[in-house]
């Protein structure tokens, strides 16, 4: 990675606690949308890691999430080409406790290793136009940052959205200008406004789309939150010394220790409130900065319009849908056939294992859904049928009582730990690509249409010597066949715990 | 089979040839509505075998269909219990010409057999109650076919149907009455009526759903045939003694004849026109029985409606659906998540490789939807994953480009045909059950998590020995996959071509 552009001091805290709960079929507990790659075939927290890494030193790289997130992250963000995992620091909030309690901790954190931090908050899960201009709007933050401001990143709005909010932005700060950007006062925030409201933002020109971007020094957020906390101002800014106080206690501890009990406890103790509430609207020191970029928040289903142009009915349809007689619908098929008829204004999602169909006014209210299929016990919410590793991917086929399975590709140059089962025995099959299967310290190479067996309690691995993808059917037989069945010995990317 | 009840003479003709496109996707065209099994468990089919053999003498019950699906009915009939395909007589149709060519055909065929035959035509793709009011109407039709009527069968409306004919009975015909029942004239035949003449219908009392059912002298069809040809009354009863005079010379031959091209192209050439407008809606010999049972054609999706009870808000969802705030919507799902969101009166069809999205009153439009697949070669038209066999089934759980997945499940003391594969080989996993597995004339027995390789050219047969269904994992691989790739060199039910 080229880090001659990089900027000292500066830390980014790039925010993927979000569960995504509003793009289900397509996300997942354990895949949610930060992972979701339709979107131009990359995940939107790849892009994220590629928009800031090339401005930060080696190690300045946070990616903030929850514990039950972290192996997932690691593992997806692992399996990337040109990203280096090793060189990301990758940390678990104690608990989901919104905005203001998340960046107090990273600032408070980011203060214990460099009394000079300077942090960029970047939410995980955004769409947004990088390049040249980008690159100076980050510096220009970093200026206006280093004279104590806290600049948010404004969008200069394309349409009349009613679904993001919105900052005004006010007086140019004298010096801090480059090209044509200028950082301005932030004179207001505003939360999603009606259709005329919008209209009237986007026709005056000084509203900005908020987009969660934050530039800052850490000792800033951590004075602001105090100061405006002691100001109370209003019932949400009042919890600002709270909250710095328990970010600074937790920030004393390893990052491990923020998931032990008592610090657990702590944490959840603060309330729940978005950084925008209890500092930016309230606090003196906010700056905008307004840009030119092309930016969505991806916030719901409806985003999956921009995929494809509309036919003639208005119907958005991508993948593998054919239709007759129907109008304004998006449907989305990542590979089974999906036929509708006669529909009007319907929303139509569909993966291996769900499919939803809404109406197209109710996409806001997926996470209903969501609620009530996890009430429900349903899998499905959980996680899908595929996941990224490491040194690959897996896909379940087929899941029985007393066996199941899976489809695994494996890339080239990789392998699997060395690990073996106490309660399964595992056949394999090699349908492309030339395995490397080791089984109590003897190797053997597979190609296509070769099997290997492997009984409970051997030490197995699995690589792919070969320069094409390695792929292998494997049906586990066994009474109990959970992913927690599996002591590892060795692994390329030292993973211990979690799934394989 | 209890034959003590049979009724000499007696020939029963199950037309099976319809496609049933209008039930796609629960449908295919290898698996059309006649083998559905979602109303009860038992296939619409099988439960029309089973209504008549009871009252047939052994051979007497001929099922006609296609050439296309002969191999299909074949097994999918084999694998019902209690069901003997030896003593069924599968007959193929040159082509569909709609029902006059087909009753004509099979009446000339049957009179070939027997100068005093006596046929009763049922559809395969009904629904239709049992029991001693059917086997009476039976019988009392019969007499009354002895006397030279061309009996139709109506039902007793319970509801003003307007996708039913309907048949208005007439005067009791003298010394045909057997406890309630009484075969009366039939006066008029209708088409589907408006809601307002169907409820006239209902409130009347005299008219009576036109099941599709008939009785009557072999003899007695192809003489009206002729007869109503000759006054030529209406354009379609016009054609009556071509279709007499082709059929009867197909019946000359065999029915493997039929298929050949000169007897194909005599019978292509015949209009294609009802029985019951070539002859029916014309003849002076018609009569009509009406019964009360409970009966329904099956004829759209909204039949789905019948298989639960509807919640609250008019929702009847069958199988795995989670909904929120819809009404009025019918959803079937056999194995798959489906969640739906704020929907009003749609219905929503889901398959293992299929889905159906409609406006609920586009259902006969289904068609629409299954011609577009079919002009788009879509394979999701043809036939479904699943596939009954008379030794057991198999589901095609993955399909690529050099490798699939089945699933092979085999009853107990069943065998596959012993074949041979001259492009591919199959691992096999047994993960349930019992397998004796030979190989180029050695066999061993497989228990579960054990496998076998069969290369390709081996002579091999996959049976069960045990006393459970053997289920096994079989991954082909190889650059040929599909199903004639196949050479078989014993089979137990006889079978030659086609697939296993």
């Amino acid at each position: 990675m080229d880090t001659s552009q990089a900027i000292p001091n500066l830390h980014a805290v790039i925010l993927a606690g979000g569960s995504g709960a509003r793009f289900w079929p397509l996300s997942r507990e354990l895949s949610p949308k930060q992972m979701l790659d339709i979107f131009g075939g990359v995940s939107l927290i790849s892009r994220a890691v590629h928009r800031i890494a090339p401005l930060l030193e080696p190690g300045n790289l946070h990616v903030l999430t929850n514990e039950r997130l972290l192996d997932e992250l690691r593992n997806h963000l692992a399996a990337q080409e040109d990203i280096d995992t090793g060189t990301i620091d990758f940390l678990a909030e104690p608990t989901a406790r919104n905005t203001a309690p998340a960046i107090a901790l990273a600032a408070a954190y980011l203060l214990q290793q460099d009394p000079e931090a300077m942090m960029i908050v970047l939410p995980s899960d955004h769409l947004l136009e990088d390049g040249p201009v980008w690159e100076s709007a980050v510096r220009l933050s970093c200026d206006a940052a280093e004279g104590g401001a806290l600049v948010t990143i404004g969008l200069t709005p394309t349409h009349a959205e009613t679904g993001y909010g919105y900052i005004r932005a006010g007086r140019p700060m004298p010096g801090l200008a480059e090209g044509e950007l200028r950082v301005c006062g932030a004179d207001r925030f505003v939360e999603k406004p009606d259709a005329e409201t919008a209209r009237r933002y986007l026709e005056g020109g000084d509203y900005l789309w908020n987009s969660g971007m934050l530039v800052a020094c850490a000792a800033s957020v951590l004075s602001q939150l105090r100061s405006v906390g002691r100001r109370k101002a209003t019932p949400d800014s009042s919890h600002g010394e709270i909250i710095a106080r328990v970010a600074e206690e937790l920030a004393a501890m390893t990052p491990a220790e923020w998931l032990a009990r008592d610090a657990r406890d702590r944490y959840t103790s603060l309330p729940s409130v978005p950084f925008d509430k209890a500092v930016l609207e309230v606090s003196e020191r906010v700056a905008v900065l307004p840009v030119s970029l092309s930016w969505s928040d991806v916030g719901s289903l409806l985003s999956l319009e921009k995929l494809a142009e509309a036919d003639d009915r208005g119907n958005v349809l991508v993948g593998n849908i054919l239709d007759v007689d129907s109008h304004g619908v998006i449907g989305y098929s990542a590979d089974r056939l999906v036929a509708t008829l006669g529909l009007d204004d319907l929303i139509i999602v569909d993966t291996t294992d769900a499919t939803l169909v809404a109406a197209k006014d109710r996409t806001q209210d997926v996470r209903l859904v969501v609620e009530a299929l996890r009430a429900a016990g349903a899998p499905e919410v959980v996680s899908s049928r595929s996941s990224l590793r490491p040194w690959g991917s897996w896909t379940l086929l087929m899941k029985a009582d007393r066996f199941q399975i899976k489809s695994i590709e494996v890339l080239p140059g990789k392998r699997l730990s060395l690990q073996s089962h106490e309660k399964r025995s595992e056949h394999w099959v090699v349908v492309d690509g030339e395995a490397v299967v080791e089984r109590d310290g003897e190797t053997a190479t597979l190609a296509a249409n070769e099997s290997a067996f492997i009984p409970p309690g051997t030490r197995h691995r699995l690589g792919n010597a070969g320069d094409t993808t390695l792929q292998v059917i494997e049906v586990a037989v066994g009474d109990y066949l959970e992913e927690d069945d599996i002591v590892r010995f060795e692994d390329d990317w030292g993973r211990e715990g979690g799934t394989e």
